[in-house]
């Protein structure tokens, strides 16, 4: 049996719902020591708790803990009512602090309360002081194991120091550097360290390290610490202490979970917090319905706008044609603008206070497509119907398209200003909003247009 | 003048358009020493290539090259023209051969073959290896520079090559161990190396190694590769000799541009490739104006659609009103799906192979948020309009809703499989679509029970 062949053998079985021998489990557990570790997790992704615990209890134990050590904190807590206590006591105890403070979120109280208990006390104690910082800020995704160089060492005593930290610690390649105080001097990497000639100390070679504050905003902080390719972030508190360092990958993490959470919101739902195959049907039921029911709700809206409008409908019944064009065209406007801003706003490049900037850009962009879509809309609805429903057509595409860029760019930027997500702003409310505004602007132009 | 009173002074000068003395500019330069880099980057990022150049020009000459180094592809050769020819080597010169390459893509040939000839022979050459290699692939995205480590060497004698090339190569906590013939062997980590007692060799240290082949497609490989937590990806050929490394950062780069790419396309627009301030108008035009092109022709389907149902109009100008609505709510479900399978698939949670579960997970999902919605709209339409009325709008509901979710559920599967981006299909199309299909639903369900 080679590698892919035992991680087949391993989904057979998973999907199969079979049980298994113990002899059979035991020589498929030889096996399963052989394949990429990224394969198995990417197996055990696919299925919901009870079926990822099977898997789980077939992986030799270290790999098992590396693969739990993967998994999402939402699915880590779909498995832990599926493994007995022994097992989810291990799994817990070797998860980092900041992904053991991630799982104990996803926990009901009594159940992260008993896992807490059953820490060893100096676990404990760094679990909780992640756990004091706020959701969402850098305390609570740094780790706080971090290894102390003091300033006034020489690189030869910093080796030493670090050949005996080395195994209880994060990272040994980026090193703060603290004072006896444990205020934060600087940074250095272990490159530094190590081609410095002997004797040389430390704040000979430190340097002025790019730094964040515990209570700084996690996303925020990912995204321009990650550009710098930096290996690790520096975390102080108020005064300057050194509590924490944020990894690369820590980092990358939050950026991750972040463009999951706005491309579900972009589309109108809820994140999923876990792979799509593993969570459970009425999960995502759940993640949907809320802002469907709202979309739906405020599309009443656009009843009220055509129940105005009745009249104008009788007396020209081809204007009811155009209708989903017209909503569509500037849907797909003002959502092309909106998804635009709002990554642009998540990656920083462009900030609240750039809303004028936005405005004026927008305005020209939609003014330029709407022309554009504007005369073909004149030319083909002049040709097929009449000139005036080509006036109409042509004026309404022109309108709309200004109107909807416009209003697509500058709604994320007010969302963020107001302190909710632009993401949840930038796609079905963008379409929803410009339909019914949209079919007024049609209805005026046609009646205008048309004498009616 | 402190740090923020220098990016500001920055700042205002780059917006004022107004030309500044050479003392003037030599003292900004000296305080421009103080700022955080990523305080510049960001700055420099919301400026157009003439003016970011004269922010380079102002920068001391180091960090002016890390500026650089920082910013996209597009928009570093946009400044290129801006930038006198000394200047463009320089930069040039400083940036990593991947870097380099992803430049040169963005270059016109003519001054793509001229930087190319003023690089020495050796950069040249090692950028030639990163240029062989077709775009999208690990190859091209790799860093070619490697330290190498041979697997019969000692710790001892491995920390003495590494502290000799330590400023060559663009990571030395990752590296890969070979043969004398420059296979690949295994992977040791400093830490390992040197925590390793005196004497031993590195092969009996040295772990199997997570490799990746150079053609292998960089964005699947960056997927799989980041969540591991590793620092740097050993890359080989066909014949498993070490080629290059893709470090963590350069696959946090890769994910990154993957995830605007997709939220772009999703919201119906080509990527811009560069920051949204410092893109000129008429590039956020194009690669707007093709989709939205598209997107509007095909929406003509939705005019023959209600084109062929006029006479239902006619008779029953009340469904008029519900258009809007109806297709908001088939396109809301149908977006729900597709956004949700498209970062599945783009995570790697879900596979082309997969078309039937997701199908059958969306069939009883659309199935469920269709009954709520219908009951929903059931109860209005009756109470306000009628009792047939109220059976119409609870039936097309229910049926739309299916068809949406299904249909956006297995789209971006069907599109991978076709090996177009399954992003492209995830939003705007799928609404047209749903638009036309759910307006046909709509009348025949009118139709038949209001028996017209």
């Amino acid at each position: 049996m080679d590698a892919q062949n035992s991680i087949d053998a391993l989904d057979q079985l998973l999907r199969s719902d079979e049980s298994i021998s113990p002899a059979e489990a035991k020589t498929l557990q030889r096996y399963l020591e052989d394949p990429p570790i990224q394969d198995i997790v990417r197996l055990v992704e696919r299925y919901q708790g009870s079926r990822a615990a099977v898997a789980l209890r077939l992986l030799p134990r270290r790999r098992a803990i590396e693969v739990f050590d993967a998994l999402d904190p939402a699915h880590q807590a779909d498995l832990i009512g599926a493994l007995q206590n022994r097992e989810v006591f291990e799994f817990f105890d070797e998860l980092d602090p900041d992904d053991r403070v991630s799982l104990l979120d996803e926990l009901p109280a009594e159940i992260a309360e008993r896992l807490m208990r059953n820490l060893e006390p100096s676990e404990r104690d760094i679990t909780g002081v992640v756990l004091g910082y706020p959701k969402g800020s850098v305390g609570r995704r740094m780790s706080p194991e971090v290894p102390s160089l003091f300033v006034d060492l020489t690189v030869d005593e910093a080796l030493t120091v670090l050949k005996k930290s080395a195994d209880d610690v994060e990272t040994i390649y980026s090193l703060p550097v603290i004072s006896r105080d444990r205020r934060l001097e600087g940074i250095c990497s272990l490159r530094e360290i190590f081609t410095a000639p002997s004797g040389t100390r430390l704040e000979e070679i430190v340097t002025k390290p790019v730094v964040a504050n515990a209570h700084d905003d996690a996303e925020e902080t990912a995204r321009w610490f990650l550009p710098l390719d930096f290996l690790a972030l520096p975390v102080v508190d108020d005064s300057n202490r050194l509590v924490g360092l944020l990894t690369a990958d820590d980092a990358h993490d939050i950026v991750e979970e972040e463009d999951t959470e706005d491309s579900a919101r972009i589309g109108g739902s809820e994140p999923l917090q876990q792979p799509y195959l593993s969570t459970p049907l009425m999960r995502i039921v759940r993640s949907r319905v809320v802002w469907l029911l709202v979309l739906a709700v405020s599309a009443l809206l656009t009843v009220k706008v055509l129940d105005t409008f009745e009249e104008t409908l009788e007396q020209a019944i081809v204007l009811s044609l155009f209708i989903p064009l017209l909503t569509g065209t500037g849907g797909n406007t003002g959502n092309q603008a909106a998804t635009t801003v709002t990554r642009a706003l998540a990656l920083g490049d462009v900030r609240t206070g750039d809303v004028l900037s936005v405005m004026w850009r927008e305005v020209r962009v939609g003014f330029t497509l709407g022309a554009l879509l504007g005369i073909l809309g004149f030319v083909l609805a002049s040709v097929i119907y009449s000139l005036p429903l080509g006036i109409v057509m042509g004026t309404t595409l022109l309108a709309i398209c200004t109107m909807s860029a416009t209003v697509g760019g500058i709604m994320p930027l007010i969302a963020k200003t107001c302190g909710a997500d632009p993401a949840v702003f930038s796609n079905p409310f963008i379409s929803t909003f410009c339909d019914a505004t949209g079919l007024i602007i049609y209805f005026f132009i046609a009646r205008t247009v048309l004498g009616i």
